[in-house]
């Protein structure tokens, strides 16, 4: 690399560069972060797609084979994030980079990363956040980020993506299900994988009511029988159409229904375009991301005023119930302001 | 009420106040924030018991009946703090307190509250640990804190409570359990709830096998068919026993095993208050909850200093790709520190 900078090397296609950049984005180094700061003109371009779901649902081999869909019809370069479920504590991801390498391993433009879910579900959502725009620097034209589980994670990571797909597949419980309303709220598109098994109807159909809780675009009224459809009010005042989610159904093991599901994808590609959803949805996101940066900035500035003995005096005071915490953070904000 | 102020209230066993009170806490109002400074000197004393599993294990039921055991042996009063699965857009809450309350309803010195799991995880923990907090004023002897689902809010939930049962059930598959792998590591106490079911002993096999690698106490080495077991390095330099989470069987539709379960809450309170660990985790507690506050009341101090034309000509740059989101906050931070 000589006298090139990491990011200039990313840039140039270096993949080892990019697996180091990567490195240091995701442990949050110094240098990581100067590179990103080098990057960040060259983002704004890659499709960012995240796919969600419970374990179980097959979401891995269907990311892979949308990769491999997108690799052989539109040549496109793709980059897979993988957030893996874990402890929080010990921060061992479950699924290793090696099981998804398989279909795809040896193709210069894939490249796969998995990450564990360590620390902070904030710092977490903050490190996805960056590796997708190294990828997007480096010229990977769709940027796929995977998460399991289910919970605030998902929506947290859900608005990093231009288009979401939620997975769901056949016999994986109404409880379950009970629990996702929150994440059905996220998607742009709904795939029933595992579409050969048995109580396929049954999930598409409560995916359905569900769809129907989550975005009134339609009120449904059932009367003696019949069905009548009235349009709800849209929701903003321009003249684009209104995306309502679709189902898809796939069985990703054999590859069915993975055409159906890209064309879905490049559906809501144009409609992000044509509707203005696209700006809205990037400036939604860099505004998360500002956000989280000033916290953190401020957060770390005012562990560097106030010296650690003082905060710990305050904190003996609180656990002897001698301040209330409320009080406590008035006293160390007071005098870390006069300090400055 | 007249002349008493809301804390008075409370704390002269007023329950209308105190529903009052939870509301204002949990809607973070700035009069419940008041009441919680006046309530502070009074808290430390109630036993925060977490109880967290996945939709299907029995949980409500289990808290419940332990609820109830609690009433008939030992004449405690208890609080629930129900946190709901429910979206994290609409904070619609998916059980109510009515279905909660069949068993419980018209003993005084029971008290069950539904959250909405709604807005940020950081902001549900602080709600409930609010929460507790008044009910541990209020007098409130044992206070239940019920989560439902998997992941970091379980983890951020858990750290509030002196003890923590997670409940499993038989049947619920292994992709659900491979996700529960850093929940058990959180855990004091494990339940098989649903007991009755086929597949009991395997789903306390797993345990057993998860506890293993999660808490290894014993280090297990299987040679030759005999099994040995090498005592680990104790985690601290005290001469009190190592807490080794029990894994106990409990039919809590037929109230079975409850008797039993509660004998070991009782143990690990009996170990907290010997080992001191019990002062430790009020320490972490009060810690996590301090860092909280202070974060807030930074952001919110920064929003009051920086104009909002300022913050969206910035956030406008950013979108145009002219500065990073890291030079931003570079920029905001300075000014902001200037214009002080």
């Amino acid at each position: 690399m000589d006298l090139m900078t990491y990011s200039e090397a990313v840039l140039s296609g270096d993949r080892l560069a990019l697996t180091r950049l990567l490195t240091q984005v995701e442990n949050n180094l110094p240098e990581g972060r100067a590179s990103l700061i080098e990057l960040f003109p060259q983002t704004g371009k890659a499709h960012l797609i995240g796919v969600t779901g419970s374990p179980g649902t097959g979401k891995s081999s269907l990311v892979n084979q949308l990769a491999l869909h997108y690799r052989k019809t539109e040549n496109k370069r793709i980059a897979i994030v993988a957030v893996d479920p874990s402890s929080p504590f010990t921060g061992g991801a479950v699924l290793g980079d090696r099981v998804r390498m398989r279909d795809l391993s040896g193709d210069p433009d894939v490249f796969i990363r998995s990450m564990a879910t360590r620390g902070s579900l904030g710092g977490l959502a903050q490190s996805t956040a960056n590796m997708a725009q190294v990828f997007d620097a480096a010229g990977f034209d769709i940027v796929i980020i995977e998460t399991v589980g289910a919970g605030q994670s998902e929506v947290d990571i859900a608005r990093l993506a231009h288009t979401t797909l939620v997975v769901e597949a056949p016999g994986l419980g109404d409880d379950i299900q009970a629990i996702k309303a929150g994440i059905l709220e996220i998607a742009d598109i709904l795939v029933v994988n595992k579409a050969d098994r048995p109580g396929v109807e049954n999930t598409e159909k409560a995916l359905k009511s569900m769809l129907e809780l989550a975005h009134p675009a339609e009120r449904v009224f059932r009367h003696h029988g019949s069905t009548m459809r009235i349009a709800a009010p849209k929701q903003d005042s321009s003249s684009a159409p209104m995306w309502i989610p679709p189902i898809k159904r796939t069985v990703s093991t054999e590859g069915k229904g993975i055409t159906e599901l890209a064309e879905s994808i490049a559906k809501h590609l144009a409609h992000l375009r044509q509707s203005g959803d696209w700006a809205v949805r990037e400036r939604a996101r860099l505004e998360v991301e500002l956000d989280a940066l000033i916290r953190e900035a401020l957060v770390s500035r005012f562990r560097q005023d106030v010296p650690q003995q003082q905060y710990d005096a305050v904190l003996e005071k609180i656990i002897q119930r001698e301040i209330s915490p409320w009080e406590a953070v008035r006293v160390l904000m007071k005098e870390n302001n006069e300090s400055i």
